[in-house]
């Protein structure tokens, strides 16, 4: 029986973690939840179905109305984001899958991480802010860290049984995005309903427009780049629009081992879950002779900047991968809000990552810092007005 | 140092293992060289070059022309089938590459087997002439057999690192052949011209008509039964004409592992040689954007029936997989001499597995005496005249 506590309950990966463990009650079970709390019915259904032994919610308050839904015995109930980190640190659990969108994994993923917890990460933004230091506490305290991300988890795949030595590249691949044809002056009148149709994945509106702004692959870069103490430059990327390639590793002999499946979160879960065993997946198998065809091509990094930074951002080190995160995430809101438009994501990124001189970061608290003060610098250009006006509805 | 014997030095696959031996002077050296003595002018060469200890040749007056050939200091000199058979069986090499066309690599790779020697697999056909019996006298004798055909060796690679019992499904993949846009009625005017032309592999003569019948594919299902001890409805074929996937293995959550790379035969060789280490193999790396497309399809056995004659000599077991092999090397040396057309390869192998009961099969000299009398019977079905002039031109 492998116990787990989820951080990210509500999202795509973790409701779809949930219908996982309720496939396979005789190997997975939950210990404990967290989420923001932005959905008190949902969570109060999944206390109900999952009986976990504790439950976190990030905003204070819906702790309250969480309190008043569930009847007795309740888990316990935790608060913020210490009650996050404790959650994480303390519940007794195998696994901690970390599913939170954004930053706010981070803290909470490094606690699990000291406490000598395994590890399933579907969060990248945590590797993409402190992939240095989170793997290097992960390492010193033997903690393994399994990918969830299916490009990740194909890389894992792929990697099984072969000498990491031996690796020539790394294969990412990448749907492309909903705008992979759009030319670049379309690109500037594309709405937030168009971004948030991701072709070929089911996703949080959040990754689905970093899918469209190829951002999402940036971040992948760095996260390849730290789970598999791989140098950038040994990491590529290229378009494959089905979705059915889901990454690959290249050996020095001229050989590539690829992770093929259906789009389907459940898969890379349940490996990260039950390795180094499978179960059987209640996922569709991939027929490809229905498939019929795979494509592949080149990145057009000038219509797709975001890629650009991502790279320039690993490159320099230190801050500027944390600084690149949260100018993002700060401008996709902006962009869901309508506040700025499709094109202005990358600009916005690129003027915060242009604000802030590179400097080392030497704790997980330097990182969370270096965050907020980016968050606030890039709102207040936002305030500022420079892109007022410019959002696409 | 890991010192080569090589069965069949002169054919496509022997000289590509020699010219890596010759590109890693330091890893690969050659103990022992056999062929069946066609080609004096080469064999002295590789002699020359690579100063094996010991050479046996299956034409036994061959071996004077070598000898008048080669200078003194010159190798032990080996001829007929039991030179061969002493070859395999008491050099010293760490590894036998048994890469002979046809039947005629039964006996000595046996040989080598029961001499507790590691086999690396390029001919196919003695795991269709006695699968059962050669993986048994290797499990008893804890030999590996490593396979060279590059379906195989991409099976081999997609399964390192994965549990054997997780596997739900092998496939294959075929490239068609040259004809796989024929119709049934276009198939009948092929010449044997057409037949040598394969798409995406340059090969030997017997190889090529065997892939454009698809009856290659069919031994590929044997040979993929043995060598991975897998149920033959687990084995499928998808015809994947660019020939990049060089097979696949689907685990029993949904998650297929794919082996790539260019058609390049020196890859999968390497691979067995060096195995569980990779070298860097002088083949054009694989640059799949510049591929653009993999494409994907169901092989049509009502247009190859060779395809479906495998399956049944397969599932009838015993002496049915001797019968099928032995005809279709008398039926594709008919094709090739011009006394039959290419539709009745099929049709020959069909009669000759008609007039054969199954029978089991206890030792290698059963497969041989059914082996040779296969030949007898189909020699003697052409003899008799019912596709006298239906060769093509």
């Amino acid at each position: 029986m492998k116990r787990i506590t989820l951080l990210g309950a509500t999202g795509s990966v973790g409701r779809r973690t949930l219908d996982l463990v309720s496939t396979f009650p005789d190997s997975l079970s939950v210990e404990g939840l967290a989420a923001r709390g932005s959905n008190i019915p949902l969570l109060t259904e999944l206390c109900l179905r999952h009986r976990p032994k504790a439950v976190a919610l990030l905003e204070a308050e819906a702790v309250d109305a969480l309190a008043r839904a569930l009847p007795h015995p309740r888990p316990e109930l935790l608060r913020g984001p210490d009650g996050l980190v404790i959650l994480a640190a303390q519940t007794d659990a195998d696994v901690v899958l970390s599913a939170l969108v954004g930053g706010a994994g981070l803290l909470p993923t490094m606690a699990a991480i000291q406490a000598g917890r395994a590890i399933a990460l579907a969060n990248k933004e945590t590797l993409v802010m402190a992939g240095s230091l989170m793997t290097a506490t992960a390492r010193a305290r033997n903690v393994p860290l399994l990918p969830v991300d299916s490009e990740h988890s194909a890389i894992f795949q792929c990697l099984q049984g072969h000498n990491r030595s031996e690796v020539r590249r790394i294969l990412l691949t990448a749907s492309g995005g909903p705008f992979r044809q759009l030319s670049r002056e379309a690109l500037t009148h594309v709405t937030v309903a168009d971004a948030l149709k991701h072709p070929t994945w089911k996703m949080g509106a959040k990754i689905t427009v970093d899918s469209a702004t190829l951002m999402n692959k940036g971040l992948e870069i760095i996260e390849a780049r730290w789970l598999f103490d791989a140098a950038p430059e040994q990491i590529e990327v290229v378009v494959h629009p089905q979705s059915i390639v889901h990454s690959m590793v290249e050996y020095l002999d001229g050989s590539i081992i690829a992770q093929l499946g259906v789009a389907d979160m459940g898969i890379p879960i349940l490996y990260a879950l039950t390795y180094p065993e499978r179960r059987p997946c209640p996922a569709p198998a991939l027929n490809l002779a229905e498939v019929g065809q795979l494509t592949f091509h080149e990145p057009d990094i000038g219509k797709f900047p975001c890629l650009a930074l991502a790279r320039q951002a690993l490159a320099r080190g230190g801050s500027a991968p944390v600084v690149l995160n949260a100018g993002n995430e700060v401008a996709v809101a902006a962009f869901l809000a309508g506040r700025v438009g499709f094109t202005q994501i990358a600009e916005l990124i690129a003027e915060v990552l242009e604000r802030f001189p590179v400097k080392e970061l030497s704790s997980i608290e330097d990182c969370v810092a270096m965050d907020r003060e980016t968050r606030r610098v890039a709102e207040e250009i936002l305030r500022l007005g420079k892109f007022a006006g410019a959002g696409v509805r």
